[in-house]
C-alpha cells in the first residue's frame, strides 16, 4: 500500500467517521480555524488537481523514447546478489543451529556445519555451478567483509568474557587442573610435531611454528561452547562444570599467546625481527592493558549511555586489530586484547558490548562460518588410508591428552572419580575457538590444506561427542534430579552460596550474573528482550 | 596480561590471602578433599614441569629454519586494511555528527559531510594518494558490503516508521497540506525537466524517467531528519511540527512509488516489459502487505523473544530487496516495503527492529556516507557559471515550491500565518532520504554526475538551513518558553492530551511512544540503555 493509497483511504475514512464528530473536533481546536467546504474544494483543485494535470501533460508530451538502456545499472546485480547470498547464509546458519539444538548439541555446531554444507564439501560436491552462482567472485569480498567484522567482534567478546572471570584466589586444585588440561595436550602436540610435519606443513611452516601450532590446536578448550553445553545440561554449578570453565578460560588465554608466537615465527622473520615483534607485542599489551583501559574510562563515550560507546567499541576493535597486524602479530590478537582491556563491570561499556554482540553474533558470525565452509573441502583431502590414519591418530591424541591431563590431575588433587571423568569429558570441547585457530594457521601457511581438513574433522568430532558422552555416562544431573549417580548426594550440585569456599574462583557468580549474556553469546537470547519470554 | 601471567599471579595471591583461610575453606568443602602439600608439588611437577620441559626440548631441537616466508599471508593485509578503513569511517562519522550537534544541526548532516570529506571533494583534492591508500580498490567492495547492508536496513526502518504513523482519521487540512507540500514541487520539477534535460541526463535517461526523477528529487521531505530537528527545537508537539511530519510521511511514501516508476522507465524497457514490471510490483506489494504480514506473525521466530526475530528481519529485508530487484524495481524498494510489512506494535518484532537498528544505524550507515562521499566529487562538476546558475535555479525552485506549496495551502485551510511559515520552513528539510534518492538516480543513469553534484548541494543547503531559519525567524518555542511570538499563547504548543481533536492524526502519540526509538534512529540514544543516563 503506498502513501497515495493511504491518503485516499483516509479521506474516505474521515467521511465515514461522521461529519458531525469531525466538525466538533475542529471546533475544539481554537488554533485551527476549520475551512469551509467550498474553500476545501478550491484548495484541493489548486494543490492536487493542477499539479497532477501538469505532471500528466509532461509525461504525455515526453513519451518514453529511451536512450541507451542500463547506463550505470551494472552495479545493482552485484548488490542484489550479495543480499540474496547474505539471506541464504543467515537462514542456513539459523536452520543449522535449530537442528543442532534438537539433536542436543550447542547451536554453534549446527551453524558451522551449515557453513560447511554451503561450501565445496556438500553443495559444491553436488552442484559446483549452484555454489558458484550463489557466491560469485564479485560477491565474496563483500561476504568476507561481514565475516571479518563478525570474527573480530567475536574475538573481542572472547577476550571480554575471559577478563570477567575472576582468576584470583582460586584453589590450588583449580589452578593445577587448568594447567594440566592445557599442558599435557600442548606438550604432546609439540612432541608429535616432528613426526607429523612431513606432508602436513604449510608453505610458510617453519618447524618451530608448526610444533607450536600443533600444541595449540590440541590444547584449545572452547570457552563459549563449553559454557553453552554446561547451561544446557544444567552443569554450570557443579564442580566439574566450574573447573572446566576455569580451565577453558585460562587455557584459551595461554593458547592465544602461543598462537601469536607461532604466527610470528611462521613469518620467516630473522631473530632480530622476531625480537622486535615480541618487544612490540609486550609494549602494546602493557600500554593497552595498563593505560589503555584508563583512557577508555576517561572518554566521554563511556560516561553516559548512547551509541558512542558502541562506535568506540567497533572502532577500537578495528584499530587494535590493525595495530597488532602491523606489529607482525595477527589481527585477531588485537581484537582479543581489546576485549580484555574493555572495562569490565562498567554499565555503559557492558551495555554497548552486549548490544553490539546481540547483533554481531547472530547476524555477522554466520558469514565467517560460510567463509570457513567455502575454504574447507572434505573431498580434496583425499580419503586415503594415510589421511584416515592421521585423523584417527590425532583424534586419539586430542581426546586422550585432554582427558588424561584434566581427569588424572583432578583425581590426584582430591576430586572424586566421577567428577574427574566428567571434567575430562568436558574439557575435550574444542568448538568454534579451535575452528578460528585452524583457519588462522592455514591462512598463515603453517599447516597445509590436508592437515587443516583433518584437524577440522577432529574438532567437529570432539566437540560433538561432549554432550552425548555426558548423557550416555549418566554424568549429568538432568537424569538424577540434581544428584550425581553413585550415592553421593552432591553438595557439588547444590546452589552455591555461603557454601562456596574462599579458595574457589567466583566463576558461578560470574555466570549467574551474566547468564543472559551467556545465553545471548551462545545464540539463545538477546539482551533487552526481557526474561519473561524465556522458559 | 596473558593467562600464564594471571595464573602465576593468582598462585601468589592465594598464598597472601592466608593459608589458614584457605584450609578452612577447603575444610568446608566436603566434596573436595584437600590435597597434601607433597601431593601438590608432585602433581605440579608432573602436569606443569614435564610438559614445559618437553615443549622446550622440541623447540630447541627444531630451531627456526624457516622455509618460504609468507605463504598464505597475503590476505591479512587486506583484512587489516579493511579494519583500519572501517575504524576511520566510524570515527569520522561520529566526529562529524558531534560537530553538527554543536552547530545546532542534526547529526546526520555531520555524518554525511564527513563522508564527503573522506572522498575526492576534500581528502582526494588535498592528497589523492592518501585517499587511495586509505580506501584501496581491494577494500572498497568490503566497505561497500557494510554500506549496502546499512542502507537496506535504513530503508527498512524508514518503511517501518512510516507504517507506524496513523494516517487514518486525519483532518482535511492535514491531508491537503501533505498533498500540497508534495504535489507543487513535484509538478514544478516535472514541468522544468524538458528545459533542464540537456547536459544533465544520465546515460540511461529516458526523458520521462528524467522528469519523474526531478519531480521526486524536489518533493522529498526527509522524515527521520525532520523528526530529529523537531525534537531538537522542541517543536514535536506543535501544529506545524505535526503537520510537517505527517506531510513527510505521506510524501515519502508517494516519492518512493514515483521513484520506482522512474527507475523502471529508465531501464529502457518496452511498454510490455514495463507493464509486466508494474504488474509484478503490484502483485508483490499485495502479497507482502496482504498475506506477508500474517505469515510473519505466524512464524515461530516472532512468537518469543530471541535472536531469531533479528535474523528473520535481516534475511527478510535481503530477500525482499532481491525480489524487487529481480522484478525490475530497485532493491531499496523491497527493503522499504518489508519495513511497511513488518508487524507494527508487536513486542517481539519491535524489539528485534530496535535492536538491529541500534547497531546498524550508527555502525553500518556511516559506510554508506563514505560510499556516497567517494562518489561525490565537488571539483569534477566544474565551477562554471552554468553550473552555478543551475544550482541557484534548482535551489530557488526547491525552496520556493516546498515553501509555497505547504505554507500557502496551510494558510488557506485555516492555519495561522506564523504556523504556516514555520511549516513551510520545516518541509524544506531533504536530508538523508534525498541523498539516497540522488545516489539511486545517478547509479541508474537517469541523471549525470553534474546534476547529481548540483542536487546534492541543493539538498545539503536546504537541509542545513532549516534549523537556523527557524531560530532566526523566532518561529521555535525554545526562545519564548513554549509560546509562539506574536501574542498568541499557544494551545498549539501545549502538551496535547484530551485537547487533541478527533480529526487530527495521532502523530504525537506515536512520537511520544516511540521517542527513544526516534532518538536512537537519529543517532542519539540506543534502546535498552535505560533512560536514567539521558538528560
Amino acid at each position: 500500500m503506498t502513501g497515495t493509497g493511504q491518503e485516499t483511504d483516509k479521506t474516505g475514512e474521515t467521511g465515514e467517521t461522521g461529519e458531525t464528530e469531525q466538525e466538533t473536533a475542529a471546533g475544539a481546536m481554537p488554533w485551527l480555524t476549520p475551512p469551509g467546504r467550498r474553500r476545501l474544494v478550491t484548495v484541493s483543485i489548486v494543490f492536487a488537481g493542477i499539479p497532477a494535470a501538469v505532471a500528466a501533460t509532461v509525461l504525455t508530451t515526453l513519451g518514453s523514447d529511451g536512450r541507451e538502456p542500463g547506463g550505470g545499472h551494472q552495479d545493482f546485480g552485484v548488490v542484489a546478489h550479495f543480499l540474496l547470498a547474505a539471506a541464504l547464509v543467515l537462514l542456513a546458519a539459523w536452520t543449522g543451529g535449530r537442528l543442532a539444538v534438537r539433536l542436543g548439541q550447542p547451536p554453534v555446531m549446527g551453524e558451522i556445519l551449515a557453513g560447511i554444507a554451503l561450501g565445496p564439501s556438500l553443495l559444491g560436491a553436488l552442484s559446483p555451478e549452484t555454489m558458484r552462482w550463489l557466491f560469485p567472485d564479485q560477491v565474496r569480498p563483500m561476504l568476507s567483509a561481514l565475516a571479518q567484522l563478525g570474527l573480530v567482534l567475536f574475538m573481542f567478546e572472547v577476550g571480554r568474557e575471559l577478563a570477567a572471570v575472576r582468576l584470583r584466589g582460586a584453589a590450588h586444585s583449580f589452578v593445577l587442573v587448568a594447567v594440566a588440561s592445557m599442558s599435557v595436550p600442548f606438550a604432546t602436540g609439540m612432541a608429535a610435531a616432528p613426526l607429523l610435519s612431513d606432508g602436513n606443513t604449510g608453505p610458510a611452516g617453519a618447524p618451530a611454528a608448526f610444533a607450536l601450532f600443533l600444541g595449540c590446536a590440541l590444547s584449545i578448550t572452547a570457552f563459549p561452547v563449553l559454557a553453552r553445553i554446561l547451561t544446557d545440561l544444567r552443569l554450570t554449578r557443579t564442580l566439574p562444570g566450574r573447573m572446566s570453565l576455569f580451565a577453558a578460560a585460562g587455557g584459551d588465554g595461554v593458547a592465544w599467546l602461543m598462537l601469536a608466537v607461532a604466527l610470528a615465527t611462521a613469518g620467516g622473520q630473522s631473530a632480530g625481527a622476531l625480537a622486535l615483534t615480541a618487544l612490540g607485542a609486550v609494549a602494546y599489551c602493557a600500554v593497552l592493558l595498563g593505560t589503555g583501559r584508563r583512557v577508555l574510562l576517561g572518554l566521554p563515550a563511556l560516561r553516559r549511555p548512547g551509541p558512542a560507546a558502541g562506535i568506540l567499541l567497533v572502532a577500537g576493535v578495528a584499530v587494535s586489530a590493525a595495530i597488532t597486524e602491523a606489529l607482525g602479530l595477527h589481527a585477531l590478537i588485537g581484537a582479543f586484547l581489546f576485549g580484555i582491556a574493555w572495562p569490565p563491570g562498567h554499565p555503559v561499556a557492558d551495555a554497548a558490548a552486549e548490544r553490539t554482540n546481540s547483533v554481531a553474533r547472530p547476524v555477522l558470525l554466520p558469514f565467517y562460518f560460510l567463509l570457513f565452509g567455502l575454504t574447507f573441502d572434505l573431498g580434496a583431502a583425499g580419503l586415503t588410508w594415510a589421511t584416515a590414519g592421521l585423523t584417527g591418530l590425532l583424534l586419539v591424541m586430542a581426546i586422550a591428552t585432554k582427558f588424561l591431563g584434566a581427569a588424572l590431575c583432578a583425581r590426584l588433587t582430591g576430586v572424586s572419580g566421577r567428577d574427574s571423568v566428567a571434567l575430562g569429558i568436558l574439557v575435550n570441547t574444542r568448538g568454534l575457538t579451535e575452528i578460528v585457530v585452524l583457519m588462522t594457521g592455514r591462512e598463515a601457511g603453517i599447516i597445509n590444506d590436508r592437515l587443516f581438513t583433518v584437524l577440522v574433522v577432529v574438532t567437529l568430532i570432539t566437540t560433538l561427542m561432549t554432550a552425548p558422552l555426558l548423557r550416555v555416562t549418566g554424568l549429568h544431573p538432568g537424569s538424577a534430579a540434581g544428584e550425581l549417580p553413585g550415592g553421593r548426594a552432591g553438595p557439588a550440585f547444590e546452589r552455591v552460596g555461603e557454601r562456596r569456599g574462599a579458595g574457589e574462583p567466583d566463576l558461578t557468580g560470574h555466570l549467574e550474573r551474566r547468564d543472559p549474556l551467556e545465553q545471548q553469546l551462545l545464540g539463545e537470547r538477546p539482551p533487552g528482550v526481557g526474561d519473561d519470554g524465556a522458559e
